[in-house]
């Protein structure tokens, strides 16, 4: 049910990360290092103090880096190792430190082969990637032609590793973590941690229906996470005891969920089509699909579980009344007298798809994505969901906000969630 | 054509952004507001001196500040205004600056005013949201309760924003960039861009298509966005004279778009399926979707577009071969023996779709998503997409190398671009 993440995680121990170069600091791409460094340090139980990005600079490389050594024990560097020249951070970190720069023969070496392997032209740039400052313990990159490496100054560590996210990803993996993990004393300890995901109450309703609860009594931590439509609500328990940090998460679970039981749709880190996936496959049960705002994304969200033909066995998209009428057996009048936005025709086109099909149930969806086509009667937002099985359907009105969107996304969401509820 | 940024950029200007939430910190999600406002910066020609994330903590957030503070002259902050206990911004920035703070009781009704409307039930956290360190602008916030604000402390400026990216994205945009733009003195500047959107080749490929164009000659620079699994290009021309700095981008773009022309969609920041709603309507054609492997993606992505029912009659996720047979019309033989995923199939149908719902055109597409279902012949990743008129069949094979999701992704932008192609 809960994962456990160490046993022996230091809480004390402080991290810094620094990403460098200027794609980071113009916004030509988004740093995705420093959050995978960062949950990687995270279950290690070690907390992240800050997190940095600088351009290629030497004065600011220097700055950022005593900024980040004046509050961590450990700081973990990524980017510009490459050849060229605006790839300046072994550099710089060795004039930040006083260190003279060598020349490593052995990685040399090893670049140089790399190039003769693959039938590369070398080029004299290449050599620079063999540089490192005095004192540096080398990391090898599985991945490409740039070694990382660790520094020990004055009892903290300096970690330098490429910017390029799948070489860097597997070298904290394989050399920062085990490294750090070596050079600092650490406490037994224990983390445990569990994500409730729920859909249908805003992310201060969560928090206002779980105030009452004393997590601190428990050793509990409580983060929300909206994920829209969703909200997710992740607990963390730590305790030098594994048993008594799994027994407080427990507790903290069962309380959390006593107060938000009718919302929530997962512990862990399934998604609600993977539920629903499980669900169907457990009870043996088909389903087909009618759509008509949500355009396909109900079909489409369902089609993203591997193995979803196995109960999938259609979705038709009928956005024209004509293709209500004809595909589902929508009667006309039915249209013409409560509108194709209406629990009627929502009723219709569930029990239509389920016959057409042959399936055990029929999911569908008729509403107003926006922006334009509401009315003060059905406004945009405005949606009716209906499932049929062999002895009844059920359908339901809701009235949403958003733009067209994220209506789409809500309304597929509401609709796989009421199916999950109907399994369940 | 393209887009007139300012006429008074600044380059001189040092930006500071700070985002700010637990969830940075302990990696449970990439930012991707810090590359947003970064990129926004420096298309006003503003540099961005630092990035850095902090946690939900009273200390480290005015330790942060002040540290950015102290090499800028202004601060972008985002994150941690909603309504939960762990939303400690606002009180945290008014602390460092020592501040007190005061509920706006305009934003308090506008809250409270959007709960009755949508018929929420009302939590008093909410009117968190309505607190402001005293001296704040407020900036409104047009899709959600959280206003932002901006505080103007010793000369320099402090913006506070929310962490959603919808939220933020559209402040930054209308709220901070003229609010800076507005505070601080500016050179006369115009700086014009233009963004041009790919797909089909990878990012390198692109960079060396367009590696032998001078554009420093034309002081224009070239940015590359990878958004999967499309590469958009971004050109921006600066000069003190506005036809002079819309000349040369003129020119750089022609340069660009005669290496790269075939892959292109879209100039601007029209979506590929705006661009084919566009040309359908042009054209007036109608259009209906089957779909295997995409699961009703290509139809969902067509319907992204307000007034999508003028051109698309309906979509069909014909999942099983009953579906297909039954439906479309696709004969039992063909499938018994090229397969679902053929060109065969794939053909007959876009045919039947087509015939089927009596529109101008039928789109299909029949592969594997993964991870299971390939073979030797037929591995993951492989799709066939036909499209089909009254007058011809074509038919094009696809192979391509992602997981599940993106697979999904790919095929039906393919889909899409060959349709575009068909079109123009």
């Amino acid at each position: 049910m809960s994962e456990i993440f160490s046993k022996d995680g230091m809480f004390d121990m402080k991290i810094g990360i620094l990403t460098i170069g200027n794609e980071l600091m113009n916004g030509r791409i988004s740093d995705t290092n420093a959050s995978f460094i960062a949950r990687e340090a995270n279950q290690q139980g070690w907390s992240v103090e800050a997190i940095m990005s600088v351009g290629d600079d030497f004065a600011a490389i220097k700055n950022r880096l005593d900024y980040l050594l004046s509050m961590t024990d450990a700081v973990i560097c990524s980017g510009g190792l490459g050849p060229t020249s605006d790839d300046i951070t072994t550099e710089a970190i060795a004039k930040a430190l006083n260190l003279p720069l060598y020349t490593d023969e052995n990685v040399l070496n090893y670049i140089k082969a790399i190039f003769t392997q693959f039938n590369l032209r070398w080029a004299d740039n290449n050599a620079k990637q063999a540089l490192f400052p005095q004192g540096a313990e080398i990391l090898p990159n599985a991945r490409g032609t740039a070694p990382g490496f660790a520094l020990s100054v004055n009892g903290k560590l300096i970690f330098v590793i490429p910017g390029v996210p799948a070489e860097a990803k597997l070298m904290v993996v394989n050399g920062v973590i085990p490294a750090l993990r070596k050079h600092f004393p650490q406490d037994e300890k224990y983390i445990v941690k569990q994500t409730i995901r729920t859909f249908g109450l805003s992310e201060a309703a969560v928090d206002n229906q779980v105030k009452d609860i004393d997590f601190q009594s428990l050793g509990v931590s409580i983060g929300f996470y909206p994920v829209f439509p969703e909200n997710h609500i992740v607990l963390i328990a730590q305790s030098k005891n594994l048993q008594e940090a799994q027994k407080n998460l427990q507790k903290a679970q069962d309380e959390v969920s006593a107060h938000v039981q009718d919302y929530i749709f997962a512990y862990g880190e399934q998604t609600l089509e993977e539920v629903i996936a499980a669900l169907l496959i457990e009870k043996k049960l088909t389903i087909a699909v009618a759509e008509s705002c949500t355009g396909g994304l109900i079909t489409s969200r369902l089609t993203d579980v591997s193995g979803s033909s196995d109960y999938l066995e259609r979705g038709l998209v009928t956005y024209s009344n004509a293709a209500k009428i004809s595909m589902l057996g929508v009667p006309a009048e039915i249209i013409e007298k409560h509108g194709a936005v209406s629990e009627e025709t929502a009723r219709r086109m569930a029990e239509g798809v389920r016959k057409l099909a042959g399936t055990d149930l029929g999911l569908s969806s008729t509403g107003i994505a926006g922006p334009t086509g509401g009315s003060k009667e059905k406004p945009v937002g405005t949606v009716y969901i209906a499932l049929a099985d062999s002895q009844k359907t059920i359908c339901r009105h809701y009235a949403y906000r958003w733009d067209r969107k994220r209506n789409k996304d809500i309304f597929s969401e509401t609709a796989l969630f009421l199916l999950k509820n109907y399994l369940q």
